[in-house]
């Protein structure tokens, strides 16, 4: 496809979750043909060796507590690379479109006249399901499903109210950015759905201290754990199909199926 | 690393949707080293090509109407093949844990003894997400968001009530094979919403007959229309971001960002 000379383009890549092998084959393929490259701190670092050499790489991450650069920054740092006729690829960890703020990048591009497209990526949620045999929706077990965010978007917790409307509604709950409610979570879950409801954690996917586990609602360990973040905390049809069904593998960071 | 010389394995792959440069490069990997594809009808057929030559290439769809393999059928296709010591691809379309039964088949397999790993893949409606630029899941917009098929375990159509519980609980809702109840759908968005509602239906995507459009709840446009299957139907939260702010991209198959 023709671009006018003078003008680049910016591709936002999901680079998924959980293993770098689950980035797609086009996301790999617009890695390794960028002459400018901006990464999250949630994109799995090992993916950067894929660069040809001389791309310029540019660390656009926010560890917890630090500022590195805003949105706008980040927002204004794309269309400047893509206006001086570079090929830029946004790696962002995840999937760009799945509470990954990759809209506000490509609209902000392409208002100023820049192409924009976007490569999809494993979400965590989907990378957890894959490496430990934990379905996240089927008919008869979760005919239904709903992500949620633990914070709003003012940042305030997510309440117990709406905690409680999505377990009343799906059968499978996804939490993610939410370890801080994480007890409110489990006592809903106790109440609204019986004690015996499972819940399944994942911490660190992908990361050195990957830990997935599994317990029930109401038990008195539920209640001790204190998960770290970044974590995924699911509820419901899915941590119930893996734990009857495929417990050893499901609620173990040690026991896998085939895996590497 | 090792494994018992005369017993294979089995490795279910989601060949992802929309386009098939969205398979991960581990699935690409697995399939261009398979000795056995055991291959759906929603898998996109043009990823066969990287079969290494003298791979054995199985169909195993269901078309509608057409019985060709029965879920157990198949479980023992993969036991099979893998007990003649193949390695043993079983490739689905989207996710295989997103609504594909994968579960079924890795359990299976496992449970006699032969090795079994998934690779996920790019669901369809996060295939949608970017190349339409419909951000599923966003703080402010979409905070939750909710998946749901349009039939039950036992083949019955969700019912009103149901589809009124997830409009009541998610910012999103995504409906998938679930044309049959367009009408409920719609006519519940615009009672528990209201008639501006923003609704957007993705036909055939990856498909020849591949149509994006959208509507508002409450018009009567959107009672004339008529989805056929396979469709995603999205209510709310990301059709409402993607109408305000990038109708030209998002309510138009034509009309593209920056897309081959």
């Amino acid at each position: 496809m023709s671009r006018p000379s003078s003008v680049g383009e910016v591709i936002i890549v999901g680079a998924g979750a959980g293993r770098p092998g689950f980035i797609t084959v086009e996301g790999l393929e617009a890695l390794r043909t960028a002459d400018v490259i901006i990464y999250d701190r949630l994109a799995p670092r090992g993916l950067l060796r894929h660069a040809r050499p001389g791309a310029r790489l540019v660390y656009a991450g926010k560890a917890p507590g630090h500022h590195s650069m805003s949105q706008e920054d980040i927002n204004d740092l794309l269309l400047q690379h893509a206006r001086e006729g570079a090929r830029v690829v946004r790696l962002k960890g995840g999937d760009p479109l799945f509470f990954g703020r990759g809209e506000e990048e490509c609209l902000h591009v392409l208002r100023h006249g820049v192409r924009c497209r976007i490569i999809p990526g494993i979400p965590s949620p989907l990378a957890l399901a894959s490496l430990y045999l934990v379905p996240l929706a089927g008919r008869g077990f979760s005919s239904s499903i709903a992500f949620a965010t633990g914070t709003r978007s003012g940042g305030t917790p997510l309440g117990r109210d709406e905690i409680r409307r999505l377990l009343l509604s799906a059968d499978t709950v996804i939490f993610v950015m939410a370890t801080r409610i994480y007890r409110d979570i489990v006592e809903e879950a106790a109440s609204t759905r019986g004690p015996e409801e499972a819940v399944l954690v994942a911490e660190d996917l992908g990361g050195p201290g990957e830990r997935v586990w599994c317990t029930r609602a109401g038990s008195r360990e539920a209640l001790l754990q204190r998960p770290s973040p970044p974590a995924i905390i699911v509820v419901g049809g899915a941590a119930r199909w893996a734990m009857e069904n495929a417990e050893r593998y499901a609620c173990s960071s040690s026991a896998r199926t085939g895996r590497r």
